[in-house]
């Protein structure tokens, strides 16, 4: 999946970021111009003013995340794919197309420049996948022991999707739970780094856009998708229990028909996690019109970013604000929110 | 200059940030809606979607700053107001006008929520103040050791003021550069605080919101203000070599006509620091056409934010890509760039 860019590392009469590279003096000048800048080039950001200007039509949707996770290097992907896809998604759950990044770093004193240099080219690659463009940036540099070695925020703007009409308000009784692949990669991918864990296969992050596949379903089904979120930090459990006491509705899931992959759930077993609970990056919830489910599911399987698409459940007017599991014995539990942290710094 | 908020804290049942305020599940719910929802309550905000969806129409400006300053305590602000006014400043440099932003938190475990508060607090009155809503957000909580109380991120957009044409490349031989107010008074805000310096007089950070004074500016005199920029990080001597390198053009500016306040001027002495590189956040620097640079004056001069005001000196098509400075006893030197770090973590 890693996009072959022809990047190599820029030549630097320096290895570590110090503090001198956050200062606004010739250093932090240096290290943009050593090739962040020519890598992320787009005539948007080429203008290097202080914030972009961007020709613009119609609504827009707006979103922000901070990403602080760690490890920061991790199977399938690292801080920077996983900072633009963060926040691709988010504007697509909103029914927008991304289109403009801005892109903020906190690094720790000491960070090494190949480090940064690898995340860079991921974020560069990731911006090309998923469409859109970084406009305007900000680096900021903080002392060994005040960070932890990079921190990135992005913000994004997109064009809101003209026949979306994604809003909680649209969620009905007899609605349709559609979930669009296997779940818990993202969160056991990172458990099995930091806890060194050697599973029989490699866990690998499911970081990805899923823009382009929520354009497609927002193509074809317009107004009948009524809601989307992907399930990221608490996964899929606190996700629906939002929905559920958001919308008033109550929510019914099948424990069966939730694709879990082999090794995942073998993990999620050996350290005792739920998979319902751990983070996602790239599956999202669609609540959709019961008339459209199946062809939705269809569509969805379609495509590689949604392979194992699935119905898991229905919106139904009983026990409103609640998600109940119907567990692969026949056994019905109610599914209650996280309370505090399960995996700290998974996203 | 503090607005009174009637805003006490709410009552808590927990007085520390922990990691499972960033978990995504209940405890960052009951974050949430302890008082920062209610607090920054706005209808597109109220929607408590993954991003805002915003009306808009025509072009827009798209700025990101992230903020780490330390002391985030200081005299005259805190980093929620310095975050605020930051972005807004550097929309305003655009010639646009601050509409949305987004308000990322990268926590410390262990941040007390008094402090968490006055911070919210102060950040929703930079936003009534600056005429400007926070739409979307995040938060996240690192571990003990990992970050440093508070990081915060905001991304703004603005739309772009119909009479404005600011840009590097309307700078012109003969131009006249304008500095807005007294000089250095927020780098010497925080270096007074960490290093314990007990002057004569407080010093006060000069962090405020420039959009107001910016519109008059532009609503007045349209393209003739050719160019904008706030001198933060590296402070005046960092902006006038951009712009002199960037655009292409020599600059003279005379050292008698800058004001910089005495507790300042003796606090940078003590220090041995030059305030043309200590950091503002309540001051710019515009480039504007001759013709209208004292009528320019005169219009800033009745504004509170920029009573200072005063033009420093001229474009040139001399010295390409030099800051000359002619000094209070007649010499001439080159004003250089910044190096490295002079102060680091000053925003």
């Amino acid at each position: 999946m890693q996009m072959n860019l022809s990047c190599p590392m820029p030549a630097l009469d320096f290895d570590v970021i110090t503090l001198g590279h956050g200062s606004g003096g010739t250093l932090m000048q240096k290290l943009l111009d050593s090739g962040v800048f020519s890598l992320l080039a787009n005539p948007i950001l080429d203008q290097r003013h202080d914030g972009a200007i961007i020709p613009w039509q119609g609504p827009l949707a707006f979103s922000t995340d901070s990403y602080v996770v760690s490890p920061q290097f991790f199977p399938g992907g690292n801080i920077g794919d996983l900072a633009v896809n963060g926040t691709v998604n988010d504007l697509a759950m909103c029914g927008a197309v991304p289109k403009y990044l801005s892109l903020s770093f906190i690094l720790e004193e000491g960070l090494q420049m190949a480090e940064f240099w690898e995340i860079m080219t991921t974020i560069k690659a990731a911006c090309v996948r998923a469409g859109i463009e970084v406009v305007t940036g900000d680096t900021k540099v903080v002392e060994r022991g005040k960070g932890d070695k990079i921190f990135i925020n992005t913000s994004g703007i997109g064009t809101l999707h003209p026949k979306a009409a994604v809003s909680l308000q649209n969620i009905r009784p007899g609605d349709v739970v559609l979930l669009s692949n296997a779940i818990a990669a993202h969160g056991m991918a990172i458990m099995s780094v930091r806890k060194e864990l050697a599973f029989e296969s490699e866990i690998r992050s499911d970081t990805r856009s899923l823009s382009g596949v929520i354009q497609k379903l927002i193509d074809r089904f317009g107004a009948q998708i009524h809601f989307l979120r992907d399930p990221t930090r608490g996964g899929v459990a606190s996700v629906l229990n939002e929905i559920a006491t958001d919308a008033r509705v109550g929510i019914d899931i099948r424990q069966k028909d939730i694709p879990v992959e082999e090794a995942v759930a073998s993990a999620c077993e050996v350290l005792g996690l739920d998979p319902l609970y751990v983070a996602n990056e790239g599956v999202f919830i669609a609540v959709v019109a019961e008339a459209i489910a199946q062809a939705a599911v269809d569509l969805l399987r379609a495509e590689s970013e949604s392979a194992q698409a699935v119905a898991i459940g229905e919106v139904t007017s009983e026990h409103t604000g609640q998600v109940v599991l119907t567990s692969t014995i026949g056994g019905r539990r109610v599914v209650n929110r996280l309370a505090g942290e399960q995996l700290p710094r998974i996203c």
